[in-house]
């Protein structure tokens, strides 16, 4: 039997919301929705639904995710728990907000068009439902957050690649223009690249020396980020 | 009227736990409370309770740690949702832990006795009721992640302070010693501190160097945290 204490206290709606970045190769994208149901029905949103009373929240974010986009196996991390009172007109709802980064051709195949998921760039973000517009700013600090600790890249970028691809990476996270040899010199300084003695001739005469990222260096560095102490 | 989609939705019970660290010049501590109602009456627990429909989960974390321990205006970081299916045996309870980092000398004047709040260090931590074992965990987690790119010790060490005595802290928050000259090398090159013309004598003939702070360095560097590109 369920006890008094518990008995007194409110019960509540609980909400999955995923923000689902993707990097094309040039630009860092968020998977957007169209909502089907009221409230705000027909305006964009983020992937989200409710969590069901037998489920942990963490498989609602993933089972959510998969029925309103078709994608799976979706490496998500919990970013927040937004919780004010009003943050849905129709009724107290707190949610917890989910996030990834993922290659977008790598699950353009998987992508189910149903509720018509759209790839929008970060730049030209439409208003979205509810505080959705403040969960992607949030996201977006937590992304620069991770990679000014942990190395990136690793499923983002085609197998062998050049400094200006992965410096495109950065740049499209940070949402800022970096500094060329600053970033070279700083990134080589991780060991986590090896070069190969193989150029890249498409965007430039001289071409641009491929790099593979060094996996066992690389695998340290996501496991114990970097200290400055 | 609540929309339709909403009412068929599950309502889960929510809960706040704070996770509260306490420095004390030498070590780590976690404040932890008597639980006073079952399940696990009479265990150690994490200052926790429910969430009300009325106020705003962040509200319900600052009003659940001043009404079990008298503690007040203290920032709390969210941590982290723990929405496992079973983590409380006595109903479907998803929990959103938070935590904080104070100095315990300066709070303990605040502390309510009531529910026998009990600074214990984080090396005898008894066990803890439900997952708030693995919640302390993760905070440790976190905190050392978070002074990993941002400085850290201006309200947990007294004004003045010597280099052993910033070093203790990391290596409190570590949970492990740091070489000493590393360490200084390190702390000194961001720039947060600076030298006095003055000795603490107390810990040592030759005596030690006593620092302050740079505010306007740290408070840079706090808000902005240390990048590595």
């Amino acid at each position: 039997m369920t006890p008094q204490h518990y008995r007194k206290a409110d019960r509540l709606l609980v909400a999955a919301d995923c923000i689902i970045f993707g990097f094309d190769g040039r630009e860092l994208k968020v998977l957007i929705v169209k909502r089907s149901f009221e409230p705000e029905a027909g305006r964009w949103s983020l992937v989200g639904g409710f969590v069901d009373a037998r489920e942990s929240v963490n498989d609602a974010a993933a089972r959510i995710l998969k029925r309103l986009t078709g994608l799976d196996n979706i490496y998500m991390e919990q970013l927040h728990c937004f919780g004010d009172v009003n943050r849905d007109p129709a009724a107290r709802v707190i949610s917890i907000a989910y996030f990834a980064l993922i290659n977008i051709a790598d699950y353009s195949r998987q992508l189910n068009l149903e509720h018509e998921p759209h790839w929008c760039s970060l730049k030209n973000l439409p208003d979205l439902i509810f505080d959705h517009g403040q969960m992607v700013k949030l996201a977006v600090e937590r992304l620069q957050q991770k990679i000014a600790t942990h190395p990136v890249g690793f499923e983002l970028l085609p197998r062998k690649f050049t400094l200006p691809q992965l410096q495109n990476l950065y740049e499209a996270i940070y949402q800022a223009k970096l500094d060329r040899r600053n970033f070279s010199r700083k990134i080589l300084s991780l060991g986590i690249l090896k070069k190969l003695d193989e150029k890249e001739k498409g965007s430039s005469k001289k071409g641009a020396f491929l790099y593979v990222f060094d996996r066992k260096r690389y695998e340290q560095l996501s496991h114990e980020g970097l200290k400055f102490v």
